[in-house]
């Protein structure tokens, strides 16, 4: 239908679309998870990722866009060899989504009309190399997201049912909007994903006028609107390129795997999880910024978004979770001194 | 069967005709919930409305109303090119509807007799470009209004169940009845209609005695009663049309766009959604009223039906929400200045 | 089997029998809900009503018992169009009707058969222009009762299930028995029904033992029973056809509106269904009592069993419900000056 | 398999015996519910009441055991004549029953094979005309309770399911056990059984020893102990052949109609049904006892059982039911006056 | 698999012992529970108890294992005659168990291929002259330990379902095991029972130790183990066949009769179930020790395990069931006088 | 897809790895439960193990992996008879998993198009002679639990459903995770696990350095890192042979097993099963340290594994399982002399 809003057009906000382009940069750092209230324009901002995002080189025919013909499950009887570009994967999850059309489950068409027992995959094998989006989290039901997460993290999708046996890679990240007026959601689900960022409404009028002002351009006449966006949307895209390829040389100074732990062991984040993706966003961060290696300023970038949903909640301290972070980091790693850095 | 009471022959209930004539006008302006106790007479409004309504131009066969044959879903293999006239669709949800009556589903009797897996348009489908109306919102199951507010909002119906993968479009307002007493909604729905408007039965003798005689005439010789109203439907019809026709002219000064965020901020009401929804109601009714701009008057006309809906509950205010509004209204907009606005 | 006991034999019980004529006397007056402790012969009267009625007019196996050809539904393929006459339809909704029943449903037979997809009606189309009862309301499930009475006021069968959009007349006077040691029934339910009475077992012995009397009677000779109480029934049922044809033309004094809604604003009954019904009750009383006008006297015959079960429940106050509305009927109208009115 | 305990060999429990009996004298007097706590012999006696009861004269083939080929419904198609001896069909609903096959429903097979929608009849038509046994009230489903009451009562089967509209007679004794441990049972079900006894284990030395001492035997050697008790069945069922043919005779004096009503009003039994048990009760026993009249030495034996379901619970007053009702008896009827009644 | 571990080899546990070889001598003595913590080795010795038993003699084929060709179904359409010597069938009731696998069901392969309505049988007729195990009663679903309880106590398997009527013998000794840390059984289900036993883990190290020391030789080296224990065992088979036969021939003397009614009485045991329990276990006992007549003595010995579970709770007493028993047994039969019993 | 992190690459949690490597020397020992906060890498460690294991010797074809063609099950149809070697199987049971997958059933596709009732396996046959594993055991619903203990200790997978009725060889070794914040598991439960082990967030800065530097190198080159590990790997692979072989020669002296039952009733450990465990665990550490004795030191090293689980909380003692067990060994078998075990 309409092309989405364009990701540079969205006013402030910035964490969010830091957090959303990082995992773009390593999609191995896991989900974002992004709270708040009704009509702050977390969906809008998800929506606006899929347009921003560089394509991928896959297999012509392939169900889980594998970049090898070797990857391409059994089951899926590739027969094409050539490799072609498509825009990278972003699966919507909607609403009244049945398990089977999740996981993948019994083609019933070639069940009945040729009796065989053919696997037709689902959304988790559409979802490969991409991004998997569930709008508001907190009405998806619970064995649904267990099964999500669990495929997220494990990287593969296995059904066992109806007499079937299947497996097939599913590697994406898991982006989830949610809002922390409907419930809480479990620290175990919490966890499972890598960043987390609130998003609120503006307080000032200023900012508030510049974003209804852009969102009734873009509804009064679209295409002008994203004619004016597109060059924006353009040159992220392309450092986000430059920093996937940057990723792998970025050295990590042991100093800041020592800063690492000792962030996560002050703050009493639980698990080692917090630790691992604190150090690979902050190297993101890195390759983002053109640096060489991981620096303290890197680590203070990205450890909210990083920690901040790992922490227990302490009924003495009415700070929020963000802020709390932010303070063991300047107790622990000292004010920031940009040039020391 | 017999035709609706006519929509001007309603006694009173200002608000909520108002409230129905400008999504009429912009229907971007999201749904109306009407709220008020029973035997108020929303049903009555709702079912008036679709006589009302001015007809629409689509593609001849075209499940989902388009009005062009490139828009008209390739499932549905439509080969007609024609256009034609009809009544804006007005699909009234009835109780004990099932999903899949909703949402469309696989077409079962194609699948039984030609072993094709074909796609059968439910109501979503068949509202596209006109109402929806649920009466008693309050009845209906949780994960169908869940589902009905999201396609509401994004304009499309994404089907992913039975092996099938399926969209089409379905832009309607929503229309719902609700009744205050019999519990109350979730914020969360609520904010995802654009306006909401009270409705209560009069208390004089003189306007209970019209709306019941107007009614025992409808009941006993409806031909005659329909006759004598027409005149006054089809007036107000021709008005939404010119104000559609007018819209996209309608200026909008800064000045008023500041107001707008300046109202929201003074209501603590959440997100933004509320802004951009009094934007446009503001200028529907600028175009409603023939005005050239929007003005601080057509605010004050609509910021009740626009806001109230979104403000969060005040235990310390004994006042009703419209009340509220309306006085952070005159706190903010200063009080009314007929001539200089 | 048996025929059911003779209306004319039922022992006092005059406000429920009247209740019961005044109905058919002018169906759109809405359904009754009888009131009652167990035994106090509720299912009885019901039943007997069936007796009474007198015959439709309808063409030959119409489904829907429609008076002329076009008003029969398409999917009928009625080919008839003879005239029959046949008795009112009373249908009886036993316990563990499924939903499909109620409505109609996929005819499985000529789906398996045939392949084709056919409707076969349910019980709402064979209670058109009829009666259909619900004993002990209490014990049918929320869902059921919800559609009946959401049909019952469109007089419209909606059906849009298993792939089938079906509409058919289903115009009919609901009633139903309730106990309310079992529960009360919601406000927005009771409000649906038209007219309410109760009964309860006579306290003196005397009227008791004829109550035996008769029923032992039937019980152990019915035929002669009935043969003895076939005139009375026969008259009544003559009084009803002569009440119905003078229904038209009654007319309705403005004061007698105001009346109607004086009483209802003093009541505090919400809504203005009650308005609506009370005048239509008073009318038929009019119409049945051979009157040529509306007057106070049929109001105050009518007042408690259309407005009774309207009344919000007021804990200060501990008077029965058809108490509160004599006694405000009295203030309102002031006392009974039977030559006056 | 083997044959059940021989009803005149309990030994004691006189009401439940008795209750049985006049039952079989005249069946519209309803059902029975035996209360008792676990291993009171409930089950036994109803089990041996199969035993004794007359053999009924019916079509044969006729699915409802109909006395007249013109009763036998359409869809059984019986085409024999002849009418044959049975035994009183006694059923038995056994744990874990469906209701489609208490109430009938669509046979499977003929749909199957034959393409045929054909019904296939369920319990409730084995039962017409008989016994039908619920063991453990308490323990049958809601739904199925509910409708095995309401079709005792009506005395017809309504089938509204799966596209099949079908009726029958199913005129049967409603028999069942129920253990006040396991909860009580809704007051509208109470009353709508026509007798109901307490019974309790003995609690002297002798009589125990003679219950366990029958037992035994009838464990050990059943054969020769079914032989020994023969001939008392035997005569208990010509006394109940005898009373049957008397019941049409039996006068009911005036005097007796008043005294049921006055037991009923001093008990506050609501509803009508208790009287009208009541009088069918004592007729029953007059017959059996081989009187000409109903007399108050009549309604003294009976008042118990006919009435002390129906009473409202009075936490004011600790005796039992019975207890209650006999007080109430002696002071309405007077003391016992053998010769005088 | 592995063969049980021989029932002579487990370490002490004599209640539980003698209580399944007094089932074994006299199965209509009705089923067994064993109660006690988790690790106490109860399902271990239901399991030994199938090695234990001897076999049967029963029509080949016939899938109830009856012993005359008479007693086959119909339903079988058993073909052969001859006499087969079998294990006495110990069905193991699995987690997971469908209803329709324990009473039978319509055979759905004869049913699909063939069009015929066919009874396949389940656990419940393969159990029949056997033993029937549930391993914790507690995890059964209720609906499916009434249905055994009620098919135990009348023999007989009545299935009423799919439109199948059928019934077959199913003659039991019922064995559960019950942990009481895992909630009270009801005392309804406890009465159906026949017999009950605590065991419960040793409290001293040499009995400790030899538990673990035949337990690891058994897990170790089975063959060796099992051939050490196999004279043992056969030893306790002979005792049993022999019992069996002296059953018949055992005398009991009046005292004996009233000694149980007055302990059931002193016991306060409702009903009379256990006191006919009572009488026949002790005369299994009686059997068992090769005695002539049933005697005090014997009573002693089973007063226990036949009554303790028919108690009411009383929480004035705090010792144990088993503890009560044996007071009120000496208080009743007088202290044991070995001699003159 | 990727092979596992390698387990001699897991940083600490020594007891967890020598409870894998002990059920691993004797399989007989049951289950390891291991419980920890999220990212403690409890679901890392038990992928880690499947790389470890040593291969089995089964027939080629065989379901359910037997070493001889006589114990291959007879509805399987094996032909080969061929011995092949195989990884030991290690099953996963993902979430959402059905319990016909896991019991296996009705082989559909067979049934369908060859009209035959054939067996298709689950995960149970799969997982014969090797290691099922459960992550997050909250997350499973209870009654595949039930049935996963419930086979797992009798070694046998039984299937009565769907008319089958079928049984195999299942025996394997249970492994599960479980979240202690995630709520309790019944003891029931616990007690059906060998073995449990705690695994916690290391809290020193250098250990974790190490955790996160390991994995990131693992994630950033997966190839390299396993190269570094695999001599590690084969070593431990090597030395849990050596212990298999060993195992059957280990001396068990009558001290031991009295010491294990008195630590057993010193801790108040209910039932037998803990004290046969800790007999067992203490033999294959014996065999795994290449004793020829099982002494007080093997006792002392893996009873806190054995018993932990198996204690009933003592409100009064705040310290942790673990402890309470280590004191109670010290109590009991003396303070550590390394030279005199």
């Amino acid at each position: 239908m309409t092309k989405p809003f364009p990701f540079s057009a969205i006013v402030g906000q910035d964490d969010m679309k830091q957090a959303m382009v990082l995992t773009a940069v390593d999609p191995s750092i896991g989900g974002v998870l992004v709270f708040g209230d009704r009509g702050t324009g977390k969906s809008t901002a998800v929506r606006a990722l899929a347009a921003l995002l560089p394509p991928i080189r896959q297999v012509a025919g392939c169900p889980v866009n594998s970049a090898r013909k070797a990857d391409c499950p059994d089951w899926a009887e590739v027969e094409d060899t050539r490799l072609v570009n498509r825009p990278t994967p972003v699966v919507d999850l909607p609403l009244g989504v049945t398990e089977d059309r999740v996981t993948g489950a019994l083609d019933i068409e070639r069940a009945l009309t040729r009796g065989e027992k053919a696997f037709q995959p689902g959304l988790l094998a559409r979802a490969n190399r991409g991004y998997l989006y569930i709008d508001e989290v907190n009405l998806l039901e619970d064995h649904i997201v267990d099964l999500l997460l669990d495929v997220a993290q494990s990287g593969e999708n296995v059904v066992e049912r109806e007499g079937m046996s299947i497996r097939h890679p599913a590697r994406f990240v898991l982006v989830g909007s949610g809002n922390p007026e409907e419930g809480e959601l479990r620290p175990q689900l919490l966890d499972r994903f890598g960043l987390s960022v609130d998003v609120t409404s503006p307080r000032d009028v200023d900012t508030r006028v510049e974003v209804v002002r852009r969102r009734d351009a873009y509804e009064r006449d679209g295409k002008a609107f994203l004619r004016d966006w597109e060059a924006a949307d353009a040159d992220l895209r392309k450092a986000i390129l430059a920093a996937r390829k940057a990723l792998v040389k970025i050295a990590t100074p042991d100093a800041i795997l020592r800063d690492c732990a000792a962030l996560c062991i002050a703050l009493g984040a639980d698990g080692l999880r917090g630790e691992l993706t604190l150090l690979k966003t902050a190297r993101a961060q890195a390759a983002y910024e053109g640096a060489t290696d991981v620096s303290r300023a890197h680590l203070r970038r990205v450890a909210p978004m990083a920690l901040q949903h790992r922490l227990r909640r302490d009924p003495m301290d009415e700070a929020g979770s963000a802020t709390r972070v932010m303070r063991v980091v300047t107790e622990t790693l000292g004010p920031i001194q940009a040039a020391a850095e």
